[in-house]
């Protein structure tokens, strides 16, 4: 389980930095400030990019903390610039990075209770497929929707990564 | 392996299916032909909601077939109308009934080769954690996107689904 979260999740946020990376060239060559990114939304009743993104960090950590009893560091929703919503990336991958495989020797059996679950709970393996990952996908993939219907040029292979295929 | 794939993917194509009675519900509502929306894309250079569709099939029915080493069915794809696209996600859950947990024995450790992949192959947990899932969800979430930007009246929670959280 910690490779189905921890280190997927550490690539994917590292594929999410890198859509940052093709959409603020994007914004250089079209010469428009980078920061217009972050307030846009698909639709007017729907998260912002910033908010996007702030789900997929907290997703993925909060998922790493469920499942390893750690204490998730607070990371405060006040991201407003392009260069802070990287830094909040950055700190979600610092957080997994503390995160070791025998951290999660109980994880699929412990009982995982998601704050807004107001104390009912799932086992971690139920949680980990019914809840941490469609929703860290969902954020990753609006995050991506955001920026491609926004005219950034990325497509499919940069949200997935490299996969490392044998010969 | 079985539950993460088989079971999550059928779950998700059934709030995939949920979405689209929202999405003909707002169609109804607002006056306008169903099958306005299975041509709409989020860019012009992106798949439209059709072929959003046949790819969240296609995922889930090849990742199954890949990891139960069962031919999977050949579905074309030449849905044209919203009746043809909901029928081709009844396809893919009738495809995954017919999947049994034992099936999946030897899952974790079996070589995939997805035709894509050119003869290159993963071990069948690499497989479902670094392709499988990801893909599956990035076309769930775009189908999920597109009708969002249409106007349709649904939220995180449709995608999700009922989740058996234990009191």
């Amino acid at each position: 389980m910690y490779h189905q979260t921890v280190t997927e999740f550490k690539k994917m946020l590292t594929n999410l930095d890198g859509l940052m990376v093709k959409a603020a060239a994007h914004a250089d060559h079209r010469k428009f400030d980078v920061n217009n990114y972050v307030g846009m939304r698909l639709a007017p009743d729907m998260y912002p990019l910033v908010k996007q993104i702030q789900s997929v960090c907290d997703s993925a950590k909060f998922c790493a903390s469920y499942l390893s009893g750690k204490q998730a560091p607070k990371h405060e929703d006040n991201e407003t610039t392009w260069t802070e919503l990287r830094a909040r990336i950055k700190k979600a991958t610092t957080c997994l990075d503390e995160m070791k495989p025998e951290d999660f020797k109980n994880a699929a059996t412990m009982k995982v209770s998601p704050k807004w679950a107001q104390g009912e709970w799932l086992p971690g393996e139920e949680y980990v497929t019914e809840v941490a990952i469609p929703n860290f996908y969902f954020h990753m993939a609006m995050a991506y929707a955001i920026l491609r219907h926004a005219g950034v040029d990325i497509g499919k292979m940069d949200y997935m990564g490299k996969v490392n295929f044998r010969k």
